[in-house]
């Protein structure tokens, strides 16, 4: 008897849109698993959150760029960063596909 | 440019001992990630938390068995569950090595 849906699944339905599903929600924070195929952020699109968010890529390979540095991250399988609330990003590049796991935090 | 420790990472150092990395630490909550070498937990033992805690089994394989229940649930890579606070429970078996992530809540 084993957890459902997999952290490894294929999203639940193949679309052209990124999928999203909340594993656990609870006062302050979710989780979230993203599957990504191949997306990035729109250009110039800059995402600037109220909450610290931590994030994880479990498949894949992904590019995140902090509006303050020069170069994007390089987020191979495995890796993960915090992104602190207002840090300006964007994502600048996904594999297809790439499974991230997302810890939202409420805004303190 | 990317994240450490890397999730898929060998442990630090190779111990007889399970392996324990607070990845994120926030008001409420911490995630952690855990490295199981074939432990279990002692015979007769069972956990009993005061808050909720979510795994997820990144690599490897383990069962855990709730008090309340007959059978251990068989966890593989990419299962997961909640385990809610005070839900005694225990860890029947891990493969070696076995990655789990770990998001301890805080008491309600």
């Amino acid at each position: 008897m084993s957890a459902s849906p997999n952290l490894y699944a294929d999203p639940p339905t193949r679309t052209d849109e990124e999928s999203f599903e909340t594993l656990l929600a609870a006062p302050g924070l979710r989780v979230e698993r993203i599957v990504s195929g191949g997306q990035a952020s729109p250009p110039g699109f800059w995402y600037d959150q109220d909450g610290d968010e931590w994030v994880a890529v479990l498949k894949g390979a992904a590019e995140l760029r902090f509006a303050d540095e020069p170069e994007p991250r390089v987020l191979a399988e495995g890796d993960h960063l915090l992104i602190p609330a207002h840090r300006r990003h964007r994502v600048e590049r996904t594999q297809n596909p790439t499974i991230w796991l997302a810890v939202h935090l409420a805004p303190r």
